[in-house]
C-alpha cells in the first residue's frame, strides 16, 4: 500500500518535495480495531496548520511519518466483529490507502442516505457541521441578517451563503477568487451578490454588494477581508472567525486588522471556533441540511482528485483556490 | 457664567487651543427643564473620538457649542416644582458652570449615601458600571480566571481589577504607566501582579507576571497590549473592548492585532461594549460595588482639578496618562 508522509516542514508556500509518496505493508488490525480500505479523503486548509511545529489546538504532523485526516472506507477486516466487513465508516486516518483504526474512533454510516459517499466527508461532514454551528451558533444568525462570507465558493462557505440563504436572510453576499466562481455563487447556489477579490480592493466591492453594511461575517480567509468586514459591519455585527487561507503561507505576519477598535462603538462580537468542540449540534445539522440536501435546495459542488498520489498537488491546489466546493481525493472504488 | 466650547477639530493629540473658555448667560430653564449649578465634571477618553467629525455611536462636538459629558450638580431654579430646587441630580451636560436641563434627562441622587458626591460620576456612576458589565456580561468573568487588565490605574481599570478579586479571580494582573501605578495596584488594590508597560515589552511582562497564560482581557488600551493579551489568552480566552486609549490620538491606523487568527484555535470571543446600552444593571451594579465600597473592601482613588477653566487642561492630562483613578473638575461646592 501507499501513504503520504511529511518529508520536510515548509517555510512558506509548500511544494511537493515537503511531501514523501511512500510504499509500507498493510497494517494488521488489533483486535480492538478495523482494517479500514479508503475510499475518499479530505484535504482541508487546517492541515497547512499542522505542518509547522507550533503547539496548536490539534498536534502537528511529524516529519517521517504520515499524515491523517478526514476520510471514508470500507471494512475489510474485522476481528473483534463489532463493525461488519463491508460497512462504510468515516474516520480521522486519510493520506494513505488502509489504515488501523480503533473500532470506538470510526462513526459507521449508511451508504444509501447520501447522494454520494463522499458527501459524509464534505456537505454532511465536518465541513457542512463547520458551517452550521458557525453561521447559527458562533455568529448567531437571525432572519432578517445579511451575512457576508469569504470564500464562499469553497467547500465551508458555500455550504455557509445556502443556509443563511434558507434561514431566511435579507442578503447573502459572497467573495471568491475568480469569476467563474462568482458567477457559480450567484447563479447557482443563490446568492443575492458575489465578486472577485482579485478585482479590486475587498472594501469596496465589499460596499458596494452591501450598500447598507452587513450584520454576519463568516471568515474563511482573514487578511484584508477581515478588516473590510469590520468596517462595512453594522451596530452589533457578529463575526465567526473559521479560518485565515489568506495568512497561511505567509512568513511575516498580517498588518491587520488596523480598524479593530471600531468593534467597541458598534458593539461587535467576535468568536473564532473550531468545530470538532461543537459535534453535540451533529443531529441538529443532519436534519436540517440533510433535508434541503435531498429536496434539492441546497446543493454541494465537489472537486475531486484521484489516486492518492496525486493527494499532495490536490491539497496544494487547494491552498491556492483551485478548487470549487469540497476538494476530496478519490482513493478507491466501493466493493460492497 | 463660564463654558467649553469647542474651537477646532484636533488631528492627532489635542491642545489647549482647541478649547475655548467663553463668558455666556446663565441658561433661563424651560417650563419642563430644570436649571443646575455643577459641582463636578468628568472627563473620560471617549471623548477624544467625539471632537472627530466621525460618526460614531455618539455625535460629534461641534466648534463653537459647547462640549458635553457627565456632570453632578445642584438644581437652583424649577419651575416646574416635580424636582425641588437643592436636590442634587446627575446629568450629560458638563463642561460649563450651569446647565438647564430637561427634568426627565437628569437622576436625582441622595448626597448623603456616597462617599463623596463625586462618586456618582466615577465608581458609583458610568465609570463603575463599565467596570461592573465589561467584566461581568461582556468578558463573562467567571471566579478561576486570570485576568489581565490594561489602563489598571484609570478609572475604569482600577475598578475592574477589584470587582475580579472580590468575585475570587484566581489571578488579577494589571499594566500601568508608571511605577508608582503598578505599586499602588499592588499595595493598595490588591492586584496580585502589576507592571510599567514602559519598562519593556507588553508581551514579556505580561508573560512574566501570567506565565500560565490569561482567561479575560479587558481592554482600556488596544495596542500593543491588545496583541500582547492575544497572544497570551488560554483556550476559550474572552475579552472586553471598552476602550483604545493608545490609539486615539493617532494620525496612522495602528499595524494590529497582527495575531488575531490565533482566536480561530483558541476559540477565543471578542467583544466590544458601549456601557450606555447596559442600563438594565445599574441596580445589581450599585447594590454590589456599593457595598463593597461602604464596608471598605473595594476603594476608589480620584483625581481633582479645580475649576472649570483648568477643564481643557485636566481632560489632555487624562489622554497623557497623569490621573490615578477617576479624573474629575470641580466646578463649584454644594450650598444646601
Amino acid at each position: 500500500m501507499k501513504e503520504i508522509r511529511l518529508a520536510a516542514r515548509p517555510t512558506g508556500w509548500p511544494t511537493l518535495e515537503h511531501f514523501d509518496v511512500a510504499e509500507c505493508e498493510v497494517p494488521e488490525p488489533g483486535n480492538d480495531q478495523v482494517l479500514v480500505r479508503n475510499l475518499f479523503m479530505s484535504v482541508d486548509p487546517y492541515m497547512r496548520g499542522r505542518m509547522n511545529d507550533t503547539k496548536s489546538y490539534i498536534p502537528p504532523f511529524q516529519v517521517g511519518a504520515p499524515l491523517d485526516g478526514g476520510a471514508i472506507g470500507e471494512v475489510v477486516a474485522s476481528p473483534a466483529g463489532g463493525i461488519p466487513v463491508g460497512a462504510v465508516v468515516v474516520h480521522g486516518y486519510g493520506w494513505r490507502e488502509y489504515a488501523a483504526v480503533d473500532a470506538r474512533q470510526v462513526t459507521v454510516v449508511d451508504p444509501d442516505a447520501a447522494p454520494t459517499l463522499s458527501a459524509y466527508l464534505g456537505v454532511l461532514g465536518m465541513t457542512g457541521l463547520t458551517a452550521y454551528v458557525g453561521l447559527l451558533d458562533i455568529a448567531q444568525f437571525r432572519a432578517g441578517d445579511t451575512v457576508f462570507v469569504s470564500g464562499a465558493a469553497g467547500a465551508v462557505g458555500s455550504i455557509v451563503g445556502q443556509i443563511a440563504r434558507l434561514r431566511g436572510a435579507k442578503r447573502v453576499i459572497g467573495s471568491a477568487g475568480s469569476p467563474e466562481k462568482a458567477r457559480h455563487l450567484t447563479e447557482e447556489l443563490g446568492f443575492d451578490a458575489a465578486f472577485n477579490y482579485r478585482d479590486a480592493p475587498v472594501r469596496d466591492q465589499l460596499r458596494a454588494a452591501a450598500p447598507d453594511g452587513i450584520d454576519v461575517y463568516f471568515d474563511n480567509v482573514g487578511g484584508d477581508h477581515l478588516e473590510a468586514a469590520i468596517g462595512e459591519l453594522r451596530k452589533y455585527g457578529r463575526v465567526a472567525l473559521c479560518g485565515a487561507i489568506a495568512q497561511y503561507n505567509d512568513t511575516a505576519p498580517p498588518t491587520g486588522p488596523r480598524n479593530l477598535a471600531q468593534a467597541i462603538g458598534k458593539e461587535l462580537n467576535l468568536r473564532g471556533f473550531i468545530v470538532s468542540n461543537h459535534n453535540d449540534r451533529m443531529g441538529d445539522f443532519v436534519a436540517e441540511v440533510g433535508g434541503w440536501l435531498r429536496d434539492g435546495r441546497l446543493s454541494a459542488r465537489e472537486t475531486v482528485v484521484d489516486g492518492l498520489a496525486n493527494a499532495p498537488e490536490a491539497f496544494l491546489g487547494l491552498l491556492r483556490g483551485e478548487n470549487t466546493g469540497k476538494m476530496l481525493v478519490r482513493l478507491g472504488e466501493r466493493a460492497g
